[in-house]
């Protein structure tokens, strides 16, 4: 509407060199995570690193994927960093969840953003699928400095079959990354996470939870950065511990058949519910294969499977349908 | 917002006893389908037949199932008959589609809707997927008495390897099915079920396209029934054609892949892009299984996986990125 740049008292000051500490932190991680992967899968499979640019500068990112492993059956770790406008239009939707927007009307918005997001979907069935997303964005006034920003992600498990310590271990970690920043961070980032990550068509959890949060921006960068990077810890721990414990475990073809149902119920959610992937699609001229880099490489839909009652599966359908609180606040 | 039941000069007024008649063909066509499927696979497994009833009386329908067939390797087709009052915010959305739809303002409307669907998945790569759908929906006064209705639906073959004379078999019977009744519905459906059926973050088609209507009210009800019946006649010649010729041809393991490739995208448009499965699954106590029996038995999704320039995989994405015409006008 109007040339001019005004802005609104409620904008917050970013960190102008949060941009560049967390573009670090993701290629740092996206290396450590892949070593640390390739390490438990012990076999001759690598990643592959498939860098890729967007037009006229406006950023890009690494691809890493490893499939048919012998451990993994199939891994995304994805790092991009991507630069561009949000137009009017997009302002509006994303000023519902996030208030610190700001443009003045009819103007796009300059904006800047860095993640890393990752999925590993594990051969053995008594291994859990998981995910990851850490993410820092920022907004930016006409003469690029930080307008709003905010950071964003966590990290969540999805089982085929329940081995309660590993649900115990992988929130315990987190928690602990949570608290050493702020107490009130698990409680309410396991909520979230339970809430977000719902297929509610089919009354259940994708997975059993771990945390998930958007719009953090409650105390200086500097401090959220920490934070974030507790979190990747508490996850690279965790994981690579309970992917050990069980990727040696023998398995039915039964179970392997049931792993590739419940992989369906993954790609239900992913295509239906996810917020992100749906956003991803709907860009144009986004990187589709990175986007869906996260569905397995093998996966089964049959008509109206039901586990057995009493079954170690459907004590996993159980634990879906009604959050549990895993470790103590 | 009135009690009145004040008619607007536009309705339509619907013929009472089509309602029944419809409900006479699909269950009709279920099991002459079902019948000629089967005759086809020859194998022992027969198609599961699960009936289902809506509580409350407001319908229900048949789901017939046949998985891990010799010939098929999952197939449903289903009829289903419901009724129960369409919401005035659904109102609102339908009316942009269904010009016709009238409820005083505030109120919810009562309809009343049949149809049968089915889809296809053959074991042979050779062999194309197809999918068909017909439905008739009214809405209805306080009275009781038709008020809006229409016919809706269309059939369309996605193929794993593209053999021409299939696609235009399958186009010729639809066209004559259509000619028969009207001159201009093949090239109008023919074009809506391009523009339908298009995976458009792929920027590809489903498949070889086929014909699609909804809203279709523009002669005597008993006009356009006769149509529906030609174009279940059409499909049945056609599809059981194209799979005697298909089921026995040999097909290696990298065709097999390729098939199971191509699946991918066919769950990637009924969960994203498809309108009918979207509403499916936001209908609360909606049934799943039923609507998700679309989705095949096996699926995979390889990273960027590119067809071999040249090859027969790269010709059929040629045919899904530019819709053809089959036959003559």
């Amino acid at each position: 509407m109007s040339g001019t740049n005004e802005q609104p008292t409620t904008a917050i000051a970013g960190d102008p060199t949060m941009r560049s500490k967390m573009e670090a932190l993701i290629r740092k991680k996206q290396k450590e995570i892949i070593a640390a992967l390739e390490k438990v899968d012990g076999g001759e499979k690598k990643f592959f690193l498939d860098e890729w640019d967007r037009p006229e500068k406006r950023g890009g990112g690494i691809t890493g994927v490893l499939e048919g492993g012998k451990v993994i059956e199939k891994a995304g770790v994805n790092i991009s960093i991507v630069q561009g406008a949000i137009p009017p239009s997009g302002i509006k939707k994303m000023k519902a969840d996030h208030a610190s927007l700001y443009a003045p009307e009819g103007e796009s918005l300059p904006f800047w953003v860095c993640g890393l997001s990752l999925i590993v979907h594990p051969q053995n069935p008594m291994a859990p699928t998981t995910h990851l997303n850490y993410r820092y964005f920022e907004t930016q006034n006409p003469d690029g400095s930080p307008q709003a920003w905010w950071f964003g992600g966590g990290a969540d498990l999805t089982p085929y079959y329940l081995f309660e310590e590993d649900a115990v271990l992988f929130h315990q970690e987190h928690k602990d990354a949570c608290d050493k920043h702020d107490a009130e961070y698990y409680p309410k980032f396991k909520k979230w996470c339970d809430k977000y990550f719902y297929n509610a068509h089919r009354h259940e959890g994708r997975g059993i939870g771990g945390i998930f949060f958007d719009d953090l921006a409650n105390k200086e960068p500097e401090k959220i950065y920490e934070f974030v990077q507790s979190g990747f810890d508490a996850f690279l721990n965790s994981y690579t511990t309970i992917l050990n414990r069980r990727k040696d475990l023998p398995y039915s073809d039964e179970q392997k058949n049931w792993q590739l149902i419940r992989r369906g119920r993954y790609v239900e959610f992913n295509l239906v519910h996810d917020r992100g992937t749906a956003f991803g699609l709907q860009t144009p001229n986004a990187r589709i294969e990175s986007i869906l880099v996260s569905l397995p490489l093998h996966v089964s839909w049959v008509y109206n499977h039901q586990p057995v009652a009493g079954s170690e599966e459907e004590k996993l359908v159980q634990a879906l349908k009604t959050p549990r609180e895993w470790v103590g606040q």
